[in-house]
């Protein structure tokens, strides 16, 4: 193992009081800069921010001594290694042990940061932090959820399994439901979160035997897991106000936001055409200025950059591989409100609970525990 | 069987030197009147088109009556019946000979009409047209082809299966290839299309055992019949000009679909938030609006309705169920263009001759037939 401390005493005082995030620096499209300045946008709004970051130290230091903002906040890991966005999971779980990935997850697995964020090589991430992290009793399948913009007055969607695994039956799908729904329930706020399960369409008779026998168990149980059940919904209700979890198996869901982000760049790329095409358009481009900002915030997929591996004994958050330093700065945010929420434990209280109390369990609890999941 | 002839003298006259098309008058959304519209548009521009529209007569000749247009170019099929969106194919299969959909396909299997177009319930229509027209040489899974709005210099991509079945093998997906490749030929005018299969991933580890193999098989055949093949593709290269056509199994292309469409939906709905909020923002809306228009023209999902169903002996076309007139229209003028290209003849020969020269056949035959397929 070709870690090693780069010791900063100050922050070993600080560190203590304040919530600290694990981030790996490397491996990510644009390099250890942009990381280093996301990490500084969120340092500026949330003093109560501390940093672990992980990897090549000659490359780090030089950038980071450029701020002043985070001279006492980040502890500085070296390691030698990167996992590369093409290696494959296989590898990397036996021999990416000097890696600055393994490195950022092995301080959530030690306790001295309580989320580890990258914007690394997604399989290899999911599979380490399998081997180390290990699974949260009752799932059989971690799950990776997003956060979808939609026309839901919270501004958001939950969608889960967007990559982990490509498979999912029946039960991982309900474990999904219940682990989607503690996500809504803590990250956006939602006391009875409504939970969809994505299919081709939405009478009972349609799609995969799994998702028959997914949308019997998971409509059984809903109540007694404060969520409500929709039953089926289709891609179009995705970003709609019919649902806020939708449930899927992780190679239909990456299908389904990477197909999202396309249409996004499509619509995109033809409005900057339609406002550019000539001397006249680019004046009404300018005097609808304000217009065009505000409909890119609504829509600015940066601001919510941030995939949650659900599942695990810790939480870890995947940014965006060509995240720039907006981006980095969300999933760091979204790492800080996580820790602050102690939504680990929340979320494998609810898992535990849904699972025990399970009409398709016979030793069921009566005496349910409260408070556990907000 | 409760359909019946009502015949016009004069279209038995006109339509042997006419491109005939078979329209299902109902089952759509917003009723026949719609449908009705769609056809005197499509018959203002395109003189050498006669229909046969099928549907309860009652409700058709009141309207039909007020389109001089359309006087002597359409012959009504009196049908009891309507297939109704949540219908289940099954039940149509077996009681559905009433129906206005089912006397539409029939026109294709008595070779009345060339191509059949119907906006009613996607799976009953499926369902009626392998029983009727029966499936293509070589066919094991028809499928459905819708154009996709693209970056490629044709304006749009196309992609298969959206929802025929929800499985497909490898070899199902290598003959999706075969027939998408044909479609983009002659839809699209593309000599040599460049074919992609949907993955979570372009490494070929990544995703499904059947997509690997469907993946070996598709690239070991490319060059004979007359395509590119690219590999992997993933949800955003849809729209992009990486590729023309796009293979997948029914479920991932039906969500895909979907939710294109519904992050469509939800960019159109906060660009009017944009351009409405106040006084100024409407008032550069105003200044904007041929941009707008533009834009609107270039990414309408009205221009490319259409999802034809290939594989069958006989071409059948889907509306989406909420067409409005224009949509009707480009079903329509879709159906023309194919009934003149004699597609599905071309198409028939390019699966044949693919599955005869397969690499996977022992029985390979060394002279390639020429011109079947442009």
């Amino acid at each position: 193992m070709q870690t090693g401390v780069v010791v900063n005493p100050k922050f070993v005082q600080n560190s203590s009081a304040k919530t600290v995030i694990s981030i790996d620096a490397m491996g990510g499209d644009h390099g250890v800069g942009v990381v280093i300045d996301g990490m500084v946008r969120a340092a500026n709004t949330l003093p109560e921010i501390n940093f672990i970051l992980h990897g090549r130290e000659q490359e780090i230091s030089p950038l980071l001594s450029k701020h002043k903002i985070l001279k006492e906040r980040v502890q500085v890991r070296h390691a030698d290694d990167v996992v590369k966005m093409d290696d494959r999971p296989s590898r990397i779980m036996r021999h990416g042990k000097s890696t600055s990935m393994w490195s950022s997850l092995e301080s959530v697995r030690q306790k001295e940061a309580s989320v580890a964020v990258s914007c690394g090589n997604t399989g290899a991430l999911m599979a380490i932090a399998m081997i180390r992290l290990r699974k949260a009793q009752g799932v059989k399948r971690p799950a990776i959820a997003i956060l979808w913009p939609s026309l839901n007055p919270q501004g958001f969607n939950v969608m889960l399994d967007v990559g982990a695994d490509i498979r999912a039956d029946a039960q991982d799908l309900k474990v999904f439901a219940l682990m989607g729904a503690s996500y809504a329930r803590n990250g956006l706020g939602l006391e009875q979160p409504r939970i969809g399960l994505l299919n081709v369409g939405t009478e009972d008779h349609k799609g995969k035997p799994e998702l028959h026998e997914a949308n019997d168990i998971i409509a059984a149980d809903a109540t007694t897991n404060k969520f409500k059940y929709v039953g089926f919904v289709e891609g179009g209700d995705i970003p709609s106000d019919k649902v806020d979890v939708i449930v899927t198996d992780g190679f239909t869901g990456n299908v389904a936001l990477k197909t999202g982000e396309g249409t996004a760049n499509l619509i995109g790329f033809r409005m900057r055409e339609a406002f550019t095409r000539n001397i006249f358009s680019k004046i009404s481009a300018l005097l609808a200025l304000r217009n065009l900002r505000y409909l890119r915030h609504k829509i600015d997929p940066r601001q919510v950059n941030g995939g949650v591996f659900l599942g695990l004994n810790g939480t870890v958050i995947k940014s965006h591989g060509a995240a720039d330093a907006t981006g980095v700065e969300a999933a760091i945010r979204l790492a800080f409100q996580l820790s602050q929420l102690g939504f680990n434990e929340k979320l494998a209280a609810r898992v535990a609970y849904g699972l025990q109390n399970s009409q398709d369990n016979h030793e069921t609890d009566d005496d349910p525990i409260v408070g556990s999941d907000k």
